[in-house]
């Protein structure tokens, strides 16, 4: 995996009318983001979610590809009708919709030969000159083509196959994070808040997001830098601010 | 509430550096668009997520305006530095960032005189010519411009904000959706899945889902039309597919 200073971003598009529709509840954003940033430093900056139409998977592949570095596409790419992800990121990038032969050799072997059938062979197309994503989980490989990285939308098997894509990534700086929750507000301390992230601006990003927790309200800040003395020393006016304003910590913090 | 037999389409645009991150699992999309189509009969058709970054509020909030009959923004109209969905709007739309009377009137009266302090008066600020929607759960309401509807991030607030926005939408034709939980895999029912699928297309929408339950593998089938006669006889197809292929029905189902 090579590495660069560089802050590397990337796009997830979901492609699926069960996650639209409200019917299937999105698990992989969470997932994918997390893992990118931990294990690549790479930082997820927008996701898309839209339904399963080829000229919709078309316009969405092209336009996240032109501005981040990387697109990691869900969903679409089982063998049922409604499975056009492969199909349509073909047509997206002109190239031919073939059988990639390493996958078909890889389906064959997993379903022998005599259980091979149509819908299973269809797993083993995708855009002529893709590199393959491998699925431990049930054999059907993802796949890598330009800068699109396709993965099936199955949470499990999404998860399985996470550490096979490293290899096709550079690598940028990783985020740190770190929370405070506090038993207060946000609009108590809203005014010294904006204060010290101005005095931190591009070095660390204050998130102020309220909760509610057994019953209490609080507000949970949380810091983000690639750099840990940038977070300390925000930190250090924050532990100020809440001193001056007798706010306790939360009890969970 | 108008009606209307056109198909009303709608974006939701999730505005948070904390859900993409993946620090907080968006809980919304879901509950907002099994929302609007069982009471609105409108349809979710694009999502987007992105962050609190002025430029980017601005260019989606315009794009999906343009682009769907309704948008629902969520998040950033709180009282902290990071809050400037209110701001960016009102700005993409070429209007005044102001004081809403009815607004500042509401939360005035909600913290009293002497704990209305700038924080809170800024959630009574929003782009000029907005209509309210009423927040029963913490006052701060959220707004209408245009086609865009602005509500809070926090999804217990969000939902109890829902019902106060019906009276500004134009109903749609509500789509109607029926699963069959078949104990087979997506790849033994593909190529006949297919034929029934094309015998009903723009009739009813037939989405084959793989599942994981109780240590059993499964599939999914999700029928999805806004005529019920159009589900049954598309149904009548696949029980017939299922009896001839010997599959039986998952238990639960």
């Amino acid at each position: 995996m090579k590495k660069t200073k560089k802050k590397i971003k990337a796009a997830i598009l979901i492609i699926g009318n069960e996650v639209l529709s409200g019917r299937t509840q999105d698990l992989n954003v969470s997932f994918i983001s997390i893992w990118l940033n931990s294990n690549c430093g790479i930082s997820v900056e927008e996701v898309r979610i839209i339904p399963d139409i080829e000229r919709k998977i078309i316009f969405n592949v092209l336009d996240l590809s032109k501005k981040f570095n990387y697109v990691f596409t869900t969903g679409g790419i089982g063998p049922t009708h409604d499975d056009i992800t492969s199909l349509s990121i073909s047509k997206a990038f002109k190239v031919k919709y073939d059988f990639n032969k390493e996958a078909y050799s890889i389906l064959e072997k997993y379903y022998g030969n005599k259980n091979f059938n149509e819908g299973r062979k269809k797993m083993a197309k995708m855009p002529s000159g893709s590199l393959l994503i491998h699925n431990p989980s049930s054999a059907a490989p993802g796949f890598k083509i330009k800068n699109v990285l396709s993965l099936p939308g199955v949470p499990s098997i999404l998860k399985s196959m996470m550490s096979n894509v490293k290899k096709y990534l550079i690598k940028g700086s990783v985020v740190i994070s770190e929370a405070i929750n506090l038993m207060t507000v946000e609009s108590h301390i809203s005014k010294e808040l904006e204060i010290i992230q101005n005095k931190f601006l591009k070095k660390v990003d204050i998130g102020s997001y309220p909760f509610f927790r057994l019953g209490k309200v609080g507000v949970s800040l949380v810091l983000r830098s690639t750099k840990k003395t940038n977070i300390n020393s925000c930190k250090k006016n924050i532990y100020k601010l809440i001193k001056n304003k007798k706010i306790k910590l939360f009890k969970n913090s």
